[in-house]
């Protein structure tokens, strides 16, 4: 006898995800899935997104992490609501963590939430959320290859940002060759070139966001 | 009825981890596992280990990746023996993995084989692979705040190294917290700053990994 343990998991994740997904259109909320590596740069990435919306949008935040809170404190020091959610050892949000953090939150009070998933390459993929859209996003000190080597997070990304794109002259990234793989592996995603922590490349970004969050509003 | 499953997978790779780790010690090979997020420099730190220590001892490298050779291309590049692992989608390297790789090569003819882990700092914790050490690389650019996230993989690492120490100019990683944490996570575990691709701090490191060797060798 075999118990395919994996499916079942998976499978329920996505049933709950597909609840996700009512509850937030019925709000008229967009939700965003943020995924990348440790320190690619996701919090300063949503903060520098929240600076760029904040006039125009309610924002709240729902950080997962292995462990520590320390991302929750630095999004609510600028005012916007954060829930963390600790995963005791998972490297991925699940659809039932997700549903427990928004549960929280006034969802009738808010235009988009962001989910920052946890820093992972590979765990994230196989669990949907009900997220709207998942943007991926590399820093260029990881180097150019990494979606030689981690190919299918950024298939399954909507949207990519290349991040730290300020130290470029320190590392051996090679753009041009980025940009190939990319178009062969997920054509049709934008690239936004950005340096989060300096605010550069932030506005196309947000406007391309600001886009995506009209189209759920005016459903 | 339930089946932990989880449990008896890490039961198997236990079993198989102290037969690998038989298999090394009466081969007289030391064996190191290399843990890091994905572009932190884990290839290049291997090539300059390599430089380091190719006179002295006889060197292999196992690959771990999702998918693609270019690790263990670049590593061969350099006259190295080296075997490529493809996980399929598996964020870690598990025993089986490695000893049908260790298996292609001639344990007699070796002092040193050098495991790549996958680029993730959360799965590879879990699973021992016989090794006699884990050495746990930070690069600079991913933040000094990684151990209050990810504080289990700088507990179970021997010995870790802070890589691309040269761009510390560019970032606002604040090493006095970085080491205050460790000091608390692992106080035993030495920390060697480094700048892999420019041949900075190798040394120290070398000297380390060399009197490791000798320890094994010397049983």
């Amino acid at each position: 006898m075999e118990i395919d343990l994996g499916k079942s998991i998976l499978g329920r994740n996505e049933e709950l995800a597909r609840e996700n997904r009512r509850l937030f259109d019925s709000a008229g909320v967009f939700v965003l899935d943020v995924l990348a590596s440790p320190g690619a740069g996701k919090t300063s990435t949503i903060l520098a997104t929240i600076a760029a919306l904040r006039d125009r949008y309610r924002i709240a935040v729902v950080e997962g992490d292995i462990a520590s809170k320390v991302d929750a404190e630095k999004v609510r020091a600028h005012g916007i609501p954060a829930v963390q959610i600790n995963t005791g050892g998972a490297c991925h949000l699940e659809s039932d963590m997700v549903r427990r953090a928004v549960d929280t939150l006034d969802l009738g009070e808010l235009d988009l939430v962001i989910l920052e998933n946890v820093g992972n390459l590979v765990c994230p993929t196989e669990f949907d959320l009900g997220q709207h859209a998942r943007v991926m996003i590399l820093s260029v000190p990881e180097g150019h290859d990494k979606p030689y080597k981690y190919p299918n997070i950024f298939q399954i990304a909507e949207v990519v940002i290349l991040n730290k794109v300020d130290t470029m002259p320190m590392f051996d990234f090679d753009e041009a060759d980025f940009r190939d793989v990319m178009r062969r592996l997920n054509p049709a995603a934008p690239i936004f070139p950005m340096a989060a922590t300096k605010g550069e490349g932030v506005e196309k970004w947000a406007t391309w966001l600001a886009a995506r969050i009209e189209g759920v509003r005016a459903r």
